[in-house]
Parts: structure tokens; sequence; C-alpha cells
């Protein structure tokens, strides 16, 4: 299974409205499975749309705002109803811990470990890795700390072409050789180069999730070339001094910011309660970055798994 | 407006399953608004409903098991947003302050007070009155102190028969007197009986809350004759064992509860997530105590204005 696919579980600024429920997100890379804040009705909506929320064993949380953390209670609490044993990670700016441990109720001791890593919000640093991917946070500027993170799958292993083996009669010692991407020096003197062994390599995908966060260029060079990119909308150009106000961006500033990292694709998203219709965010984020679709909760945006020309 | 309308927000036991959320309701009781519990998605599901949730001032809380209390922050928050600055109050056992304002974020301070009332939750007493009702706790036996509720009005004014007025030419004081219960003397030594003024009576109507709990026949006398109660079904027949341990009640036995009260109504509901399908629940308690109606979620269950005969 080689999908890298977001779900996107709750698109709301603040607080629900429209059947819209605040912010959390999905994320499958490979046979690795994330949730990305955890917004009240998190756990519902991972049941709505059939996500595997107990193969989730990381999750990120962008900063300590209500709309962004009010569900991991929940979700905690379900966890271990359902018998869940293995360790829970969670990374977050500092002082969750002591919110999300002030409500466990008397007797209501959890089965299982939760570990709270706390991030800084000021730099981009590697705050998780394992054989597929890395996860960097991505410094965001909003009213309290706050921090996007960046999913990078690593250099797949080479993938090597099936009649070879047998045209050369490699062992087991040289395959695995050639998925290193070695040469290989024959017995008779001659060498045969890996690139004629092996499938152009894969790309390495990424996924990108800005939000909560006022117009930032500073995080261009860090998300530079994501395949995907969510970046919060939380208004359109009416309202645009609600933005300032609110350290929130405009459809138009995540375009602005997508367009000069040069991603794949703009998702939009965290949408204020004041607007019904969303249209208006895909047209005017479009107006400025061709390439954006507007964030709706139960839609998936994958990524396909491509190899270089 | 005289309607005393209870609403259910959320039904299912423990954590949310098949769509149904954890407890939360919505009463009306002629223009006064409660919440009873408030469980994670209570603020979705008062939206969903359309039911005014900014009208609520009293919110009453059975006990600090999650899935009663974690759809609390995201309401005061959501609260906020919408510029509240009337004060909040809101009953529970001892501990809720705490671990609610815990989460309160950095900056995150409420524009309105929140009045936490601790209850008793080992006798019944009152704990809330105003000018058309009063709300008493009712013990329940949980794993941890929990409490239930009884709404009930108070005896309405006496309505007086509008042809009386001009019959006897009653002043306003007179009619005042009438409206309070006295008979009026007459300037001609004649005494008119209140009764003959009067329309009958309206019967005050009263709805009592009865989760978590198992069997108890301690809040018998406590409820009696109540026009609707609510009393947990965790379980049927084939799990009677669960609830024992997990100290809940089966179908069954909620309609021993509610035939032995000579209650008007028993609403089932806070169902197991081991069971899809809710009917048996209705069938089980039916056999027992037949005015059963199934609890279901976004469903009003209605108690009309009756004049004693």
């Amino acid at each position: 299974m080689m999908d890298f696919a977001l779900t996107i579980l709750g698109v709301n600024g603040a607080k629900p409205a429209f059947g819209r429920f605040p912010t959390s997100q999905f994320l499958q890379i490979q046979n690795h499975f994330f949730l990305i804040d955890c917004g009240e009705g998190a756990q519902m909506r991972l049941s709505d749309f059939g996500m595997p929320a107990s193969k989730v064993d990381h999750i990120f949380i962008s900063h300590l705002h209500g709309d962004h953390i009010f569900g991991l209670p929940g979700l905690l609490f379900s966890f271990a109803l359902n018998d869940r044993s293995k360790p829970l990670h969670v990374y977050s700016p500092p002082g969750l811990e002591q919110m999300i441990m002030a409500q466990l109720t008397p007797g209501g001791q959890l089965p299982f470990a939760v570990h709270f890593h706390v991030i800084p919000t000021d730099k981009s640093v590697l705050i998780f890795e394992n054989d597929a991917l890395t996860v960097s946070t991505v410094p965001l500027i909003h009213r309290i700390p706050a921090s996007g993170f960046l999913f990078r799958e690593k250099q797949f292993q080479k993938n090597i072409i099936g009649e070879k083996i047998s045209e050369h009669q490699l062992s087991i010692a040289q395959i695995k050789a050639v998925k290193q991407g070695e040469d290989i020096l024959l017995d008779n003197g001659k060498t045969l180069k890996n690139e004629e062994l092996t499938h152009p390599d894969y790309i390495p995908r990424s996924y990108a999730f800005a939000s909560d966060t006022m117009y930032n260029e500073a995080m261009i060079p860090i998300i530079n070339h994501v395949d995907l990119l969510y970046h919060e909308t939380t208004f359109c150009e009416d309202r645009k001094e609600n933005a300032v106000i609110t350290q929130h961006s405009t459809a138009q500033e995540a375009a602005t910011i997508a367009r000069k990292a040069s991603v794949g694709k703009l998702i939009t998203g965290h949408y204020s309660s004041r607007y019904k219709e969303l249209d208006i965010f895909q047209d005017e984020a479009a107006s400025i970055f061709g390439n954006t679709v507007l964030g709706l909760e139960g839609k998936t945006y994958k990524v396909g798994r491509l190899r270089k020309q």
C-alpha cells in the first residue's frame, strides 16, 4: 500500500458552523497514519469517513486554541474504551499535557502511555522520523505559539528490473546491493551500472500543513515545492482587515505563498463562520494560484507515486 | 410560550458510535432553557437541531465522565466567540471547574462569568429555583459521584375567567387577589369563591433525568409521578452482567423504576456501542412499562399543558 492521501475531517475556523467541524486531518503516507490537529468531533469524523483511527500512533497539534484540540480528550478516552495498549505520541507547542491530563477523571487512568513532545515554534526542526518519512515543523505566526508540519517521504529503495536478475544471474547479495543503489562488478570484469538494472526512482512526496497563521513569507523556503500545501484561508478579500486583526490569512495570501513556494497544489480551509458558501475562497485563491482546490470535509486529496524521468 | 419540551442531542453511551453522539439534552420549560450534560459535539447538535444555545444560562452536569462533559469547553469558547456577556451557571459534582479552567488557553480568558456550583450526590436537594420551576438533584449510583436532576414546574398563577371580571365589575386589586387564589368579598356581603372565578389549575409538569446509574430504588420516591423520565438503558438482557460490572442499567431495570415510580413516560438512552439497532431497548423496556419511547437524537419529547379536572 503506497498511498499518500490526506483526508480532511474538519475544515471550519474557530467554531463549528453550517455542519462544518473545527480543524482536524487524517494523513496516510504508505502504511503510516497520522492525525493533524484534533478539533471537537474529530473522532466522529474519523468514524463518519471510515478512517482507521486505531492505526494512529502520532498526533501533531499546531497550537493550543480550542478549535484545534478539544477533540483530543474524547479521542483518548475512546482509544481507552477500545482497549488500546500501544503508546501514543502527541507533538505540540508547550502546555498541552497539562490541559489534557487535567481532564483525566477520577479513575480515568488511560490504559496506554501518552508521550507528549513539546515542539519549538520559532524554527523548522525535525521532530519525527521513521523508515519511510520525516516530519519537520513549519514556524507560523499567530496570536499564540503555533507551528505547521512538513511531511516528507524519504527516497524509496531502488526498484530492480526483474528480468535483469535472471539475465545476469545476480546473487542475493548482488540484488541487495543493487537495491541500495550500487553498481555490480561481474566475474567477467564488466561493470553493470545501477541505472541499467533499476527502474527510475520514485519521487518522494510531501505535504505541508500551515494553520493557523498570518501571511508569513518565512515559510516559503521550508515548504518549497511540496506536492500538497494546506494553508489556512480564514477570510476572503471582503474581510481582509479581520485577517490582520486575528492573525489569520486571506485566500489570496495563501495563494501567494503557494505560488512563491511553487507547490503542486493548494488546499484551502479554516473558513470563518461568516462564510456559508465556500466557492469564493476557491475563486479568490485561484486568481493568484491556479492549482487551488477547496478543502472540504470527507474529501481525500491524493498524491500519486511517480518515477523520475 | 408555555412549552415543556425535551430535545435529545446525544444518546450514546461512553463514546460516539453509528452516528450517535455522547450524552447531552436540551430542555425548554416555558421560556427557560437548560442543557443537561454536555458530551463532545453538543454544540454541533444544538446547531443541527436548531436549538437556541445562546438562551442557555444553566447547565446541569450529572458526573465527570468524559462522555458527559467533553463538549463543554467548545461550547464555552463558541459562546465567547459569539460575544456572550451574560453569566453562565454550571452545576456538577466536585472537580469540574478545575478540568474546564485548565483548558483556558493563553489569552483565552472568557468574556463572561462562569459560576460553577458544586452539588451533592448523596441526597436530593434543591439546587435551582426561579419564578417558574425548581431543579433538585436525584442521587444516582455509578462508578464515580453522579447525580440526576428533577425539573418541576411551580404551580401556575390562577387563570381568571374573563367574563367574571365584567360580570362582577372586579377591580384591579380584586383581579390580582383572584389570580393569587383568594376568594372575593363583594360590597353586598356576598362571597365569590375563587373556583367560581377561575379556570381549573394547570397541572405543573415535571421531568427527571437519571443517567448514569445502576438500578437504584432509592430514586423512586424522588421521581414519583414525573411526566417524563429519561433513565439510562445502557444494556439489554443479553448483556445484563455488563450492567452490573460497569454500574449501568438494563432496559428492563429502567422500566422497573419507571413502573414503580408511576411515571408518565419513560425515555430510553445512553446506549452501549455494542448495539447498532435500538428497537430491542424499546421492546425489552415496554415488556415491563408500556409507556416507553426510544430516546433518539433530534427528537423532541413534549408534555402538554393540562388543567385539573
